[in-house]
């Protein structure tokens, strides 16, 4: 196990009608002028935008608000969201949405108090050193934004799409209350359980030997999630199936599952510039890469794949061609994201083959490598892009 | 799932030489004059607290010290402490040591501040308003106090083993080091191991439907403890087999697992009285009265211990007579316990059937009933001691 800090303060409030307590935690982490960000209308027509309302005059606490967060959060918003927390001397954020109100939310608040772009901290490894507190009102599991330090942002011009990480973006608190997830339609359903499930995967696969805990917690919110996303399509009502993919999610991304270990984040970078390009939903693009992503690696560790196969996927282990039962894990995952409505190549993602070569270039990745478990250089992430293209069940 | 709240905020700092950041540490986290709490010679001996005092010293951290915690830590060490608090103006508290040293430094920090006896919030529910900060150095893998706000305290006079627990307790932060618990004697590895379990099976006997994902991050914690504590028994300086147990230690105990869900805890209380009369280590209390435990209650809840058989112990279902495989569960967990060396029965403890009902009238429930899981009468207590006090393989 390598050496590793874990840090995760952010108090979670979870369960039924939790948002009504949003005042009261923005009153105990020190907030007294607020910026709602939120994205669509849905949580206005939903009433939820009211009930937070509601529950921040309950606790005195002044606001001004924001909307029109778009899915892949951009520049142009977080800007004006800037200026308008400095013209109205807002101290606290409060994400009223999803990964991308919650990542947009995160920019805004290193922005506010940087005298600067705040796009000079995206995707250079520049050093967050102040911020606003944030706190968060959750309505999709998916990005795990909620419990970590992490926001990924999209500048309009040119399509980029950049990260950045700190400690200081962590929210102070969030609210996760799973009745709310209960009128997301399928396929966004899905898109979230895709991307909690991915972000596991960027964890599991690994070159560092025995790390036992964490790979068995890997494999305990991997195996929830192959139970519970089938009930919850089926079933959206289904709060009990709702609940467990919520915290799913937050324990998927906080690192709990993670630290002590390398960890690869290729499919994630690969994936994105799907996203930037098309638009399309960032869990489904991770629908598309990730099994391609693994077939491309495999043979790098058979038996870390044999051992997903069988753990994961309750495979019987092949143990005279430990190969097959690899491959066959792979095309387990494959399976089940087509079973729950994702698209499992570029065709039904809405992407281009001829496109990769403009992909590639915008990954960046010139003659380098990148990658924690395989160092990937620009032509096997053009091979990576030409395996999603065409696969199939 | 249940509405719950999780706030887990310590800093952990994990690996080989971490100790050496612990004058860091305190300065990150405000404190300036520090006590230095540690228990039995063994932290001098092997040079860890001069590393510590060094590490303090080159930070310009002022510290006084205090040692000799025991085992089962007592309330007199504690009145001391809190006096040299008081008198040495200490406002931080650097524990050095195991769960007891961990459980006695809380204690001191909540003592000091209060006016009045620490005592008073022991098993009487009294809400901690105030406390100084702590951090940790541990040394033991085994209670999780070291990501935990819950403290467990000995009055000598009666033999009184009560709790208390609070947010206001959690270390700030947490230094743990697997190095230093590759000194440990098989027997006390042992007991810690068997603790960490305990911890989990706590939370894993539930009455709530339908947690998946905190059963299998019990599941997660239960198998790597099953892999590792046997390759530790056997090979004492096994770097990474510690460092799987210790960080599943922390994972057992601060709550990420069993959140949302009812949680038992009658087997802790019904131990408590077995270390506080024969001062015996917890963990070997632990394992001789567990399996009695699941023995007495596995008809409330026959799946729920097939599940644990199948899913832990890696039993096959016997879908015609479930009991048969809940039961094979429950061999198993003994079993296990006996292979480390852990005690499965009174004599084995060091305890008498014939205390049976003085551990009865000190575990003080008279006509009530205590439990999360199963309700437990005084008499259906008396039969658990007595089941435990005759068990074999």
């Amino acid at each position: 196990m390598d050496n590793f800090q874990f840090y995760s303060p952010t108090e979670f409030i979870f369960g039924r009608d939790t948002e009504t307590k949003a005042g009261e935690m923005v009153k105990k982490y020190g907030g007294t002028k607020v910026l709602i960000h939120y994205g669509s209308g849905s949580a206005v027509k939903s009433g939820l935008l009211d009930r937070v309302k509601a529950s921040l005059d309950e606790s005195g606490i002044a606001y001004t608000e924001l909307g029109g967060v778009q899915p892949n959060p951009r520049d142009t918003l977080i800007y004006k969201g800037i200026e308008l927390c400095r013209s109205e001397g807002v101290d606290f954020i409060l994400s009223v949405g999803g990964g991308s109100c919650i990542d947009s939310s995160k920019a805004i608040a290193l922005g506010v108090p940087y005298n600067g772009d705040f796009w000079d901290f995206y995707g250079t490894g520049k050093v967050v050193e102040k911020a606003l507190p944030i706190g968060t009102v959750l309505t999709i599991a998916a990005a795990g934004s909620e419990g970590s330090g992490a926001s990924v942002v999209t500048k309009e011009e040119g399509s980029l799409k950049r990260d950045v990480g700190s400690d200081l973006l962590r929210p102070r608190f969030s609210i996760l209350n799973p009745e709310l997830t209960c009128s997301l339609p399928a396929y966004q359903t899905a898109c979230g359980a895709t991307d909690i499930m991915a972000h596991v995967f960027e964890r599991y696969f690994t070159n560092t030997r025995e790390v036992e805990i964490t790979d068995r917690l890997c494999e305990a919110v991997l195996l929830t999630m192959i139970k519970e996303t089938p009930r919850v399509i089926a079933q959206p009502d289904n709060y009990e199936a709702r609940a467990n993919i919520m915290w799913a999610g937050t324990v998927a991304h906080n690192d709990i599952v993670g630290v002590g270990r390398s960890q690869d984040w290729n499919s994630h970078g690969i994936e994105h510039e799907l996203s930037a390009l098309y638009d399309c939903a960032h869990g489904a693009g991770l629908a598309v890469i990730m099994p391609a992503w693994m077939e491309f690696v495999y043979k790098h560790d058979v038996m870390r794949f044999a051992q997903m196969a069988v753990r994961i996927w309750g495979c019987q282990m092949n143990f005279e061609f430990p190969d097959e039962t690899a491959l066959e894990g792979i095309a387990c995952f494959r399976s089940f994201l087509h079973s729950i409505g994702m698209p499992i190549n570029f065709e039904q993602l809405g992407a281009k083959e001829e496109d990769i070569p403009v992909l590639v270039e915008k990954f960046g990745l010139g003659d380098g490598k990148t990658g924690g478990f395989v160092h990937l250089t620009s032509q096997d992430v053009a091979t990576i892009y030409r395996i999603a293209a065409n696969a199939g069940l």
